[in-house]
């Protein structure tokens, strides 16, 4: 049993690889193990390129045969962009399959785990199904919830200020924290930002780290249509972007935008409600949604009970005022009993700042 | 210079069990080594009691004779309640002190260290000095500037809000945290807030764990002398309350106070101005000031320069809202350059919270 929760750790470090780069798949890590020595190991690295499993046997080869295998998420068993990973593993002949949790999804759900076993396969399910489950959850509230998994994020001082009571922001946080933003931009499928932040600080929402990569596509919330014609986000060309807008737009104003290559998103109503947008995105497979503010917004998402998770820069500095704004603004919650409650999943420093990243618990968690 | 690093981190050690209960004396921890073993260790545990060096000769006795003594404060040289240490280390025969760092005390100054090697003894300055004085920032502090070392402590939600915005603030913050804090009053001589706290929240303000002991001085900085005479602060005479008030006040109605055992400050201005406080705390040896709010009267101590460090409890909740308060109220900084820059020392959960201790940083440091 001890040595079962190494190889599923392995397993577990192994599918990190794949963290940000296999939407709208899960990340998977997948161990083969035979006379007590690793023989393979794979991840899944991108959607629609093999799985872990696969490129796990391909590595042990005929050392598959008579193999335990330890992989974090359930085989699947259906023809997808790949053929099933349960034929693959009866045919390599392993002996045994130890998997960390089963797949949520409806075409898998169990179904790979049955046939593993009606093939004569010893089949062990739950070792460090937490650790599994917390590395897919993106993946799991999306196949769940069918909309995207939100993080909202935000920089501010020790005492909770994004700016200076004259609006002055940039910079709160140190470069450090800033890449580290960068990093997570990285991981998401969306990034979204409401149109008051495009008109003070006319942000590009692009990773700015290591190598050129595809950029997360920009949605950018703005019911009146009033983000500037010359905004980075529209006239860059450097990642996608999308103006969800509420019903009352002219199209003439839009098709300026749609000439310039965004496109214009129109919601049935005149104001544009959150669970709405997380409905169309999720239609349009975004699995992730990074929420870059400002107060407002954050605020919409945090009433409408659409944050997963949250995560805070915070520097080392007291700005002061009463009148200077807040990472989340506009209502807020008036009773206590009433507040988000967070569990603090991280806490670090990145250079002279302090990360928090924080889970949102489920109401009566 | 190993084995000395190890004994002088000794002398540190057995130095914190004097931390808050010195005052106006520093904290002090003396280690004597003779033939490669510890034969004495000693503290200053209160004011007029022994110092650490005579605990410590004390306890090696005979094996004083010859020995190396570890202090983490230069010897005094003067009469003050108790005779010199370094007259007692001479007597002692001791034949080499290591000393972490001086004492500012213009009535020491150096003149230890002059008078022990006047009597042949070897003396080493310097060893730890930074954990040293970072030991005794607060004496250091107000041996300097003649005012107390100032502590500002606020709790707050991730977010930065102390209350929602209907004033829902009870409470922010874990039972674990607010024990932690009871800790910190300990420590401190005087805790400091203005009238709006005592209107809002009727605090005792006094220190409630463990056994019984002599709670600090309450202040109250109240310009008009609106506390009402029923408050917890005026009439429990659990500890002393000084109401610090403008020059406009009335003599009758300061009576009033005076009757229920309260001292009533009236300061030469219409207006409360911090330094002003603070020089007259000074006076009055209050070594340490511990400042629980509200957030106007940590933008006025803050715009005054007047902090020294920052402790924030930070709870796992979100609450939302422009018109919900945060830390610190006023006017603020209106320019990130002016803004408080802070070093973190201390990042840690209590409980589920996160406390951060931060020293503010000197300006140009």
């Amino acid at each position: 049993m001890y040595r079962d929760e190494h190889y599923m750790r392995l397993a577990l470090d192994v599918a990190k690889a794949g963290i940000g780069q296999t939407s709208p798949n899960p990340v998977v890590g997948a161990v083969v193990v035979n006379g007590g020595a690793v023989v393979g190991l794979g991840a899944h690295l991108k959607a629609g390129e093999p799985h872990a499993e696969v490129h796990a046997i391909r590595m042990a080869g005929e050392k598959a045969r008579g193999a335990t295998v330890y992989v974090t998420l359930e085989p699947c068993s259906h023809y997808g962009k790949t053929p099933p990973c349960v034929d693959l593993l009866i045919q390599a002949g392993v002996r045994r399959v130890v998997i960390a949790t089963t797949d949520p999804n409806p075409l898998v759900a169990g179904k790979g785990i049955d046939k593993l076993r009606r093939a004569g396969i010893e089949v062990d399910v739950g070792l460090l199904k937490e650790e599994a489950d917390e590395l897919n959850r993106v993946f799991f509230h999306y196949i769940a919830a069918k909309t995207p998994f939100v993080t909202l994020k935000y920089a501010c001082s020790l005492d909770g200020k994004i700016a200076t009571a004259t609006g002055e922001s940039k910079w709160i946080t140190s470069e450090a924290a800033r890449q580290d933003v960068h990093r997570l931009r990285a991981q998401h499928d969306a990034i979204l930002v409401g149109v008051n932040t495009v008109l003070a600080d006319n942000p590009k929402l692009t990773v700015r780290i290591g190598e050129q990569r595809k950029n997360p596509l920009r949605i950018i919330l703005d019911t009146n249509l009033h983000t500037p014609l010359d905004a980075h986000v529209v006239t860059d060309r450097e990642a996608e972007t999308w103006i969800i807008t509420g019903s009352g737009i002219s199209w003439e104003k839009a098709e300026a935008y749609e000439r310039l290559g965004v496109r214009i998103i129109p919601m049935a109503a005149a104001h544009i409600h959150v669970c709405d947008v997380l409905r169309l995105l999720g239609e349009q497979r975004i699995t992730s949604l990074f929420v870059e503010g400002g107060s407002r917004v954050h605020d919409s998402f945090l009433r409408a009970g659409a944050v997963n998770e949250v995560v805070a820069y915070i520097a080392p500095k007291l700005i002061g005022g009463r009148e200077a704004p807040t990472p989340v603004g506009g209502l807020g919650f008036s009773r206590l009993e009433e507040v988000m409650e967070l569990d603090i999943r991280q806490l670090e420093m990145v250079g002279p700042d302090i990360k928090v990243v924080a889970a949102v618990k489920k109401r009566g968690e």
